[in-house]
């Protein structure tokens, strides 16, 4: 039997903290968190936590206005007797500078870990941007959970899509690419990416001719400038396919991107809701509940 | 003979970052500081620091933007083989918060000093608001040095008001006042506040009637949302004194703050450049550079 945990949203962790209480049971605590005027943060927590499993819940995209009111929660949980303190987070960031690639970077990856590994007990995430690195283990050390977004976008495209052909537009994403095309029992290919910089991708595509009947449904991790996608939606257009559902597990959008990728001519986008936004067709409470259920039990 | 620093300005920390390169030598440091579409802070420095002292320069107001490159920038210089890596902050920040005044509070003073001396190796800053407080070293575990601003205020006032009598609003604020007064040679009168909220305080007037022909300096740490100084203004002149002159230490200014300060019949309004703000006008770099070159000798 679970305890129940209190459950703090960290700012913008609303939803999926009511969410996730709705699942595991537990309670959401009253909680002020509020800024002086020299940015100053100020929290409180107005509910018992002494001897409860606390459980803090929020995406760190946009980390800026997050870190230090998850910082203080933690810290201020602890102080106030809790028994331990977990991280929900359905978007976890700090996960591409993995290695110092060029002289004088920081591997930030790395410091991000190691800071979040000193203020949590444990972790649960949605699909970390792991690629580099095998696990989470490798710079996490506290307990980690990954939970999957491949199960609920496959039951999506099963829903929403006749006869699909899952397109990786990359080594990197095929691991996302396969996983869907496993649950949803169909097709998968992966094509090939040259990278040149940021906003510089180009894309070969391979023979989609043996799949002409489908509908390409294009799976990524993460959509950010969207240039892989764009790359890959007009490579999949030149080979003669059908105009492509294009879905991301994590929706970043940098300025213009959504609309430069339906302007490529993608038939549609959808992403997990691990990060608010309007394409958010596809949600992962479940998945994400059974990670911190998984990690309490523990 | 002191080792030449490498310095490296946090965000907003660049012109604080080259006056204290100006009087302690060393040189500024190659660095790029960039965000990716999510947030994620990506850091490079570009300049050899193995085996030197690395000093990061910036106040910590408006922290969240700062906070994340801060921590990186020092976890990557110690990572490239920096033999200590020293802050300087103008403004340190997360000082209000050093008890907890009311239940399921977070002591953030503490939580940020743990923070920070995880994070670096000294602290040098210009008059942190000590209160309840006596010294950093109760929440801070690394070596720090306070720099004063009262010589420079002091070094002002006399250049710039004649006659002065110095005013401290407050019981908190006559450390500051009593200082500047010593420093200037001038008299000092201390009064009374009664707070009963952030921005509800009154003021009540001690016999400033011995100083009739001198012009009040108001004096304090920190200009918030002026409602202390402001309520010592209309004290003062309800005593029948002159227009004052307000000094403040840290302008921080809230919304309108600057504005309501003029408006209640502040003469002139200057703070010292510890933020940046149209009132800076007493410069404490000297007092900062001393403070860093005591740690850097230490």
């Amino acid at each position: 039997m679970l305890a129940p945990p209190v459950v703090i949203a960290i700012p913008g962790g609303e939803r999926h903290a009511q969410r996730l209480v709705e699942r595991l049971g537990g309670e959401r605590a009253d909680v002020l968190v509020r800024q002086f005027p020299d940015g100053e943060v100020y929290v409180r927590i107005d509910s018992p936590v002494v001897d409860r499993e606390v459980v803090l819940v929020g995406g760190l995209d946009q980390p800026g206005d997050k870190l230090l009111p998850l910082l203080f929660l933690a810290a201020t949980a602890r102080d106030l007797g809790a028994k331990r303190v977990g991280l929900v987070a359905p978007y976890l960031s700090f996960m591409r500078q993995d290695a110092r690639f060029h002289p004088g970077e920081g591997v930030t990856a790395t410091y991000f870990a190691a800071l979040m590994s000193r203020t949590v007990d444990w972790l649960a995430t949605v699909d970390p941007h792991l690629h580099r690195l095998a696990s989470l283990d490798q710079i996490y050390r506290i307990p980690t959970k990954v939970a999957r977004a491949a199960p609920a976008i496959a039951a999506w495209i099963r829903r929403e899509v006749p006869r699909p052909v899952i397109v990786g537009p990359d080594a990197e994403s095929e691991q996302w690419a396969l996983a869907v095309a496993r649950d949803c029992d169909a097709p998968c290919v992966v094509l090939e990416k040259t990278r040149r910089g940021d906003r510089d991708v180009s894309v070969t595509a391979p023979q989609l001719d043996a799949h002409r009947d489908r509908t390409p449904v294009l799976v990524d991790d993460i959509i950010s400038t969207a240039r892989t996608m764009i790359e890959t939606v007009v490579a999949v257009r030149a080979a003669g396919a059908a105009a492509p559902v294009c879905v991301g597990i994590h929706g970043v959008f940098a300025d213009g991107a959504h609309a430069d990728l339906l302007a490529a001519g993608a038939a549609r986008i959808v992403t997990c809701n691990t990060i608010a936004h309007a394409s958010n067709a596809i949600e992962v409470d479940d998945a994400l509940a059974e990670a911190a259920r998984a990690m309490l039990a523990s």
